[in-house]
């Protein structure tokens, strides 16, 4: 399975001036959340403490949502490589089923590092997030799926579903404060529960 | 299997005018939806609307996400209904496994028809939808896998991963241009798809 391509959505070209104007304005938004917390980072906010206006920060990211999606592609940069050039299972010469198992088990510790920035990015009044581009996750998820043999299932819409059922515990049903109680257990929970799902799915 | 207890969560006691606040808010807020869309269904534009100020909008929906789960509480309780006392397999008397595939079919019926809704419903910002209740339709898929064999499985959470491998998709991962192209295609797949998981997972 080595030298698989992990189709990862390539980011859209920037100009130059607007590529540094987002990294600019991601730095600060980093440097905001940690001060003060996701509450206080709103467009307004944003625009005031980095000095380049609303209307930039509204071209940038379109809405407050943007913004932590933004600061969620940079930190999801970190698990992306492990995928595509880190060691087994997690990265390419393990055996499809495997890594889709080391990818939610991964996957679920980097979302409870990060559920904060994740649930902010959450947006109802966007059509998908992060856009019109087809997730990152959900896009290796369909890759690992199309290597393996599973009859006459369709393996897109099965990589919607496991992607949702990967994602959505923490984005759409525990809470924060449940998560805060019991974080170990929790991980270990959905850890182990994403292993029973891809074994029970995946098995010929 | 008739009979079983289905644990739809029970609604929180309200005094009695703010029961009728309640429901003046929601009656004005569907007239709204109707006329404008849910762009123009603010927090502000609500309260203006009906007349009631807008401490009392703040008080009954804490949100404007919580205006739109209000909305979707009031039209889920036709599928309840069904589910409840309905026809099997959606109904009591069908062995689980068909009622939960019946449930998933129904549910992306249903949730298609108020994709709009729904989305708008979501809020980051909120620890779980709706408040701090587990959702009506986790509880039912739970109360179903509960009466099936599935060894040793962590039906919990199971449950949630169901839960949210439904509702994702069209939540998190379908823009509603993709939908409004091809609805009953989408719907199809979805609800086959459905099926497919579910026979997988829970076969012994």
């Amino acid at each position: 399975m080595n030298g698989l391509p992990v189709s990862w959505g390539a980011p859209r070209p920037e100009r130059a001036d607007a590529a540094r104007n987002r990294a600019q304005l991601l730095a600060t938004a980093r440097q905001m959340l940690t001060e003060s917390g996701p509450d206080q980072l709103t467009m307004d906010a944003l625009a005031e403490r980095s000095g380049l206006g609303k209307g930039t920060v509204f071209r940038r990211f379109g809405t407050r949502a943007g913004i932590f999606q933004g600061l969620l592609d940079e930190v999801e940069r970190g698990l992306q490589e492990q995928v595509l050039s880190g060691p087994p299972p997690l990265g390419p010469g393990a055996p499809p089923v495997d890594r889709l198992v080391a990818y939610g088990r991964a996957r679920v510790r980097w979302l409870m590092e990060n559920t904060e920035i994740a649930r902010f990015a959450l947006d109802g009044r966007q059509p998908v997030p992060g856009g019109s581009q087809t997730p990152a996750s959900q896009m290796h998820i369909r890759m690992l799926l199309r290597h393996m043999d599973l009859g006459g299932l369709n393996v897109d819409v099965l990589a919607i579903q496991l992607t949702a059922a990967l994602d959505g515990p923490l984005l759409l049903y525990l809470s924060t404060d449940a998560l805060a109680n019991a974080g170990p257990q929790v991980e270990q929970n959905l850890g182990a529960a994403w292993q029973d799902l891809v074994e029970r799915v995946c098995r010929p």
